[in-house]
């Protein structure tokens, strides 16, 4: 790595989210001594990488700092040399979230970003362009590391690290940021004073947490979230509450996305209102980034628009910039990160990714060894990891029967034909970007299978201008 | 073990299976040397008993055989120097399966007696009495095995081992068994041609098969499954296909309960068809008890009748007399049993029950290792033997916790607050076999939980006299 | 594989014990319907090879059988089509393993055929051979079984699995087929009256036994054992008792090669004696030989005569025999092979090879789950099993690091300087036969490494004429 | 845990080592707020109790701080709500240390203080005594924290955890902290410019080093190790070099203990000639102690005086010190210690005590995953934690068998029967401190097994006056 003069490279730099990553960096230019700033982006989203470009450079300015901003839809160019590779691009866009979500919808199913059939799909479509970077980074820039925060982050990191046998990479996800930033208070705590221990995998963790003299809390924090703080949530999930009984048994705290797990019917009885009423998440989102864009563009603006809080991946960009200036200064921070388990979660394979507490210095990650779980976390993070497995290794085959068996082992999507309906439609719906499934597309083409037009209409209507 | 002169005991003796349990001793007279037959019921049981013991009497004698049947409701009596003890009571009798079936069934549930909630409650009822059973046999009859086919069959083999303590015992189902009946022929082969390899758990379990050259002929029953000839599908599991594709991606021959977990969609669209028209399985049972019973009064019969046939339970009864056989003859016999794991599956933990291809012999079973599953097959035996430990655990401790966090994991309870008022119904409906969930029982009728009309209604309209 | 017509092919055809396999094959004349039997030996071989060979027609020809017999120097034209291949070729014959012995012994350490630094180098010459052949059956016969009873058996059969990448293989041994022939008596049994369940590595296993009631009778042998009766040593097994109280513990049958690791010190002084006084087995071995070869040449000779029992390795050939009608017939005989893992041992990795009993049918070996050891068992098996994964890469890679580790690991080869100047001695004394070390031995004789007169002078005196 | 107004208790407060754990409170005075500091001695050790006690009295005064010293033999009266206690006593006092050593030597073994037989058994006379101080702490002081550095450490952690069931407990060794201490300047840097990860258990870890780029520098230490510098060695092992093939192949640095196992021969030959010389390390000890208690008894000495530093145990004290300041502040500073490995090193079981790079702060230590060993050293790893396995419980339930198991697995005794008659002579020669023994010794005594006169000899000659 260069020591000094880095040039830091990001991938998807026409994101809404780029000022969170411009205003990370100001806020750590002691210890980043950046030299210059690759922001790239696909002919797709070349307005966007004007927009987002502009405002860096006016941050960038507005802070008196020297660094060069450049702009580019030439990947490979940005690549050569890069010191810090981020990843914060989307294939195919907003639109490909809106079929995530209403397509599954019109099934009456949960549509979700992350989760049931469309998190399998935003994982189809990334992993491909993901080994695409990994392999141009081997070439390229072999001493860079990869920071991602393209979700779904857990099984992009599993790819990079066992189908792209990139050993330099972290995977981000500001779940665990936001409960470390907000649950302390609600015990009278700052944040320095506990100890956190989350376990798991991305969107999938439990935690535990300790106080300054030893005392576990983590039933006091919960105590408190049962009563009506829920602190940490995303903003793109809906407050239900989980069982109290259940988390007294538990005795850890479920991350916010187990709420679909755990109260499933009212997750989906909220997504399908979502669904029938004020669009879908997605179509939501369009609407804050087209306020964001419309923003970003005015030129007198040069700090981070504090809308952009609104966005439900806020602080995820902090959170990179937080990684890069510790490995960059071995800072040795605790961080919950997607890394190698190495044995720290015994119940899961020791070469895969998991999301757990590491200690982040100038060699990565290390892992805070977690130990065994309770059978009943056991059983659910065993069945989750695998099936993380069968849509990564589905994701890079292109194999129809184990992208079935992924619908069947999710627990958000019920068994049967609908699913295997719903699987078929969104293959079609996301022909253009899945190259590895091309044949098996044509042949469902070729058998009638069609994209269903309310979905067209949803997605012509939401998608503003510019 | 007696040499000679055996005391078998079979407690629930007052089943309609005790005919073909009888049958099969019978059929094995030149290996089983035995003395007395014990059936033992409860008071509830005892016109039952009265009718099978008597016919059971008319069996041996029609053979010829000098072998004395004792009808005792005094277990102890019974269990005093046995050899074999052999279990097949219901707690509860036919009435609580009907509401395991029909108060889920009233949620929009699957009702289902060993998958869903009325398994997790079958296993709540069972659990208790069978660690009573071990606690007389490891005083009165130290060296005897028990042969377990209860259901939920695994679990409560689980509980003997682990927390009864008790190794001598063996739980069988008749699901392997209907399988390597029916499947040779559909690739013109006979059993002893083929080798089976089945590994799992008791109704989730997977199997593989070569023929006698040493060649996989797995895909080729796959492929007359496919086609039609579904064999070996107990009576009482709906006969919807599997999804070709997943089959072909999985390399394995699912049991008949996965169709639950990979069709659940059409598994409860069925189940609640049933439910609202003909009854539910339960109900269907009563009529087929009610006439099996009828016949048993014939004091003409002695032989078991062919309608037995229909129960879906057939089978099990001469599974147990030939896993008896085996073991008091050191036949060495396949036949595929729960029994610890031992590493057999390394995928689950090495000192717990699975179910599994084993030898059986004088030892009792010795499973064959199976090698490790790959992840889709991984992720769902993970977590549906993670379940079955809690639920065992809730099922001895009465831990409310637990129970709700079973109810949370099963893939075939959506979970939710529907989930968590079934369980409490639930809890309510079997408070007379529950004493461990007392404190809990009472409290939720404190607060009004109630056991809604319409399934006491079923009830009543459908136990007919015997 | 042919049914029928069967091409069967020994390679080391030339081997005083093909007798015993020829008797083995005609004693089962009715389980293998043989057509051919290919013999094969390499160029130094050949002299024996004429008359194993002539020996074998004769015995073939008095017991009826139209079986040819084919002598060959062409290992390809003799696999080409092969059913079954069997191994029992030593590379660098008679004298590599006087090397083996008298070479550690010059250096007052153990010298032994698969023990120590001798069974290390029998590996590393081994291990490319058998790579070879496996690369001519994947072209020549890849529906063939391979039946590996070179020793080290369990090193060979590991290295076939893992870095041959061969599954169709079986690794035999002939210490559990005299345990197994020896011990019943001591306790007034027949062998098919007990069960056996054996686990561990070659020559690095326990057992336990169960009489036909069930009853654990393992420490009853044990004190038979202990009382001199010595069931089952091999012959090159010096004859030092167990400690009884450390029997007492372990509660299972060591094999009797763990006279090496239990009384180490014993063994040494009984080995060098030996290479003081009447030579190592090895030079006893080749006057065994040269009586053997003597009387094979006798023209009238049609039979196995009695003096081949004498030879250590009495009942391997017997054994690949079995092992051979079993996959063909599909028996499901219970055997003791080198085979994967698979979970048998949890202790273990499951996709490495190990000595277990099994299950030997038409798919091969299925081993029977033995289950987790106590701690002592446990430590030194994963110890030795760990070293021959060092030992195996060691032989593929020529990596003298490894070779090193594996050196400093063996608890009969004491660490330090003796020991890598005995390995320096050994690689440039096996120079012939380690192509995968070449450049380490030139460097090694640059260095000045030479082998010892005595050595050479012990082989010359030794070495008579057949 | 009281906050502020800390009672620190010592048992073994007579040890030569006090007047550094002095120095280290003093040195932390700032983070401890200590109010009592009790040493507690057995009759055995008061004489040299008060002599470190009056120095530690001095050592406070003259740091100017109003700390309490207790002294006392009433080791109840010091436990009682107290906060952290370390333990640095020595069962027998060095006159055990003594026999460990000549006893092997006598036997031409080697003789050490925690490995080979003397190691065994330090620990069957330590074991009984820190389970009874738990016991005692569970009573008095529920919420302290147990420091350990009475060796063998890591089995006396194991122990406390295991069978004393106490979780809140630290097993301290200095040799991680002098190969810190120590490394860093060979390749020009300073501690903190590094990352090191430890993995293994008490004097049998190997570590690996990367700077602050994230570079491993693991080989340019080893280079410098190599090349003579030899960093962080106790001055206790004598420094004979590890082979430097055998660490390129390794990519690790073991630890200075591993010089027993990698050098067998070369520290055999080296124990024994001073065994036969200047004695051994415990009588070398004996006059170092004279030498030092001399010093202690100078009224006017109040500060450590630096001949301290040539007992092989410097630091440890001090290494205590930084744990106990770790806990109490919350630092989550990075220390190599025992604890529960929880994963941290997948190839042991996650429910046993490992030596490990770890997180050490209010909640204990908290292990960094290290990931999977290479096979070499994964089985000698796996063979010496289940080695202490054997022995802790040996030590525990007095079980000979078990003794003579442990005696037999361990690499530095060549096992047989001279081996089993130095475990004799060794039982009877501690009598005194081995009461779990205490039938089986009146056996072997009954059977006239006697210690050998030179034993005694060297032992009065060497213990002198205080």
């Amino acid at each position: 790595m260069t020591r000094g003069a880095l040039k830091m490279v990001t991938i998807g730099g026409g994101s809404s989210y780029t000022p969170e990553l411009i205003e990370g960096y100001i806020k750590r230019q002691a210890q980043l001594p950046i030299k210059e700033i690759w922001l790239v982006d696909i002919p797709d989203g070349e307005k966007k990488l004007k927009i987002t470009g502009a405002m860096a450079k006016r941050m960038v300015k507005a802070a008196g700092l020297d660094w060069e901003v450049h702009l580019t839809l030439d990947r490979r160019e940005a690549l050569k040399d890069a010191d810090f590779v981020s990843t914060q691009f989307r294939v195919g866009l907003l639109e490909a979230r809106v079929k995530d979500e209403r397509i599954p919808g019109s099934y009456g199913m949960l549509g979700q970003e992350t989760n049931g059939a469309g998190g399998i799909f935003k994982a189809f479509r990334t992993v491909p362009v993901i080994l695409d970077i990994v392999k141009d980074m081997k070439e390229l820039c072999p001493n860079a590391w990869l920071i991602n925060f393209t979700n779904p982050s857990g099984m992009i990191t599993e790819a990079i690290r066992t189908w792209g046998k990139w050993d330099r990479a972290i995977g981000l996800c500001n779940v665990p940021v936001m409960a470390m930033m907000n649950e302390p208070a609600t015990i009278g705590k700052t944040l320095d004073e506990l100890t956190y221990k989350f376990a798991g995998i991305d969107h999938f963790h439990w935690h535990r947490v300790w106080d300054n003299t030893g005392r576990e809390v983590t039933m006091a924090i919960i105590d408190k979230i049962y009563d009506g703080s829920d602190a940490g949530l995303p903003k793109n999930i809906f407050d239900v509450k989980f069982f109290r009984e259940q988390l007294k048994q538990m005795k850890m705290i479920p991350c916010g996305y187990h709420r679909y797990y755990y109260r499933e019917q009212e997750m989906l009885d909220h997504s399908l209102e979502e669904f029938k009423g004020i669009g879908t998440r997605a179509q939501q989102v369009m609407r804050i980034e087209h306020e964001l864009f419309t923003l970003y563009q005015d030129p007198k603006l040069d700090y981070k628009p504090k809308q952009l809080a609104e966005r439900g991946g806020a602080h995820y960009s902090d959170a990179a910039c937080e990684a890069i200036a510790s490995i960059y200064n071995d800072k040795r921070t605790h961080m919950v990160v997607s890394t190698m388990n190495h044995g720290a979660i015994p119940d899961l394979p020791s070469d895969h990714v998991v999301e757990v507490s590491a200690r982040v210095g100038a060699t990565g990650a290390i892992p805070l060894a977690f130990g065994n779980f309770q059978p009943a976390e056991r059983g659910w993070l065993q069945l989750m990891k695998n099936m993380e497995l069968v849509i990564d290794e589905a994701a890079v085959t292109g194999d129809y029967g184990l992208a079935l068996q992924a619908f069947m082992m999710n627990p958000l999507i019920p068994s049967g034909q609908k699913a295997k309906d719903l699987l078929d439609e969104m293959l079609v719906a996301n022909k253009r970007y899945l190259p590895q499934f091309a044949t098996k597309i044509a042949e469902l083409e070729a058998a009638g299978v069609k994209v269903h037009d309310h979905v067209a209409a949803t997605i012509d209507e939401h998608i503003g201008e510019i």
